[in-house]
């Protein structure tokens, strides 16, 4: 298989410190969790969907979530952590890339994500246009999510490039 | 390639407090360390079997340690890591994957990995029947591990589906 | 495909404390970041050149950086982080694997990478002689990087195992 056509694999972190407004919304996972107070940020602080649209960027090389969605175009200051996902998937297919699956895994002590996985995980997935899969863990009391100051996430996607039209793949006869 | 039969990445992170009674046993990559201070917690608190576990579940989506050994199976509460990262492959399996491999990189400053490499890899390979790789780092002194508080491991899978029996890939004239 | 075959994923984390000198150059990313303080220990401390060798060796197998360029081969303590990974790439290859991507993101406050990402990403791409994609986030105050104590990376890679010459894939014919 040529280099240029291998599976790209990327990473990507997020965390946002709990809001000390007990009135702010929490989103995670694409999702409103009734009842949790919010994460701190201009954006909605879904550090999940963050994660997974940094772990795209990071795998076919388009920069990161500060670069494409930051001061240069203050039109995402404050969009939903999907749309952000969603148009992450955008910018990598139009550069060229397939998107295999992303999977982000959020660190914390709440919101318990477990018995709405299946539902944020059709959230995500719908953002992405492609399988996001969702799963959750804490840090037995230990370091910042274990003391409850924040929540994060850890993103790994994998890309695949697509042959060009035109490209050797398609014309077996050109130079390769 | 069908998107559908790409490789698919995934994510595990695992964080386990020492233990206060210096009596107990730690366990981590699937072996016993003599001498060391154990980690707390219901499990044996290998965070490299957790963390490897819970990325192949990540990888294929088929939730997270907690939803696959928590409560609703109680029978799983004691078990040694190694038997949960072999239950966790054969789910992977069962759902119609093929495990390529696993790589684990455990974060702290104790026990010193390096020189019992060769014998955790083996027995992290042989539980989850396929490679699995074992690395290890310190933090200089920083954040929960460089503290000694306690010991983090995280993990990257990757999973192929298998295509099923009767499928497109077996029966070409099939409507794909 | 032969699982054998199949790419294979890593993981690699690395974290420097931030020197008492204030006349330490700070490098990170194959880059000198001028009227930055820098990173302590042996090493130039490039947490982003580190974790990525670190991936390498934890996808192909090879141990870890400790393992390779610890107390059993001095005349490497003092190199340059892209020195080490393109030594690390170097044995990768050697060890039979053709090595698809790496993927790096650099967790902290400073310096700000943004402006010399294609800078960084070009050096850390020669250094591997593969695609290296560097990304860069924070962690909103919280934690030893939001608490400026230090830097820290993570990086993920794929490679591949290259069939051997006269194996299975050069002699259709033979007992595979």
């Amino acid at each position: 298989m040529s280099p240029a056509l291998l599976p790209r694999t990327g990473i990507g972190t997020d965390v946002h410190a709990f809001d000390t407004d007990p009135a702010r919304e929490l989103w995670v996972g694409g999702l409103h969790w009734p009842g949790e107070t919010g994460l701190a940020g201009h954006s909605d602080g879904d550090v999940a969907a963050h994660a997974a649209a940094d772990a795209l960027f990071s795998a076919s090389g388009l920069g990161d979530l500060g670069s494409n969605f930051g001061i240069s175009e203050p039109e995402w200051a404050g969009a939903r952590g999907t749309a952000l996902l969603a148009e992450a998937a955008r910018r990598v297919r139009a550069a060229g890339f397939e998107i295999g699956n992303v999977a982000v895994q959020v660190i914390g002590n709440r919101p318990r994500l477990g018995p709405r996985r299946a539902e944020a995980q059709a959230t995500l997935s719908e953002a992405a246009g492609a399988v996001v899969t969702l799963t959750a863990t804490t840090t037995d009391g230990l370091g910042l999510t274990g003391r409850g100051e924040g929540l994060a996430a850890l993103a790994t996607a994998l890309v695949v490039p697509v042959p060009p039209p035109g490209g050797p793949s398609d014309e077996p006869g050109a130079a390769g």
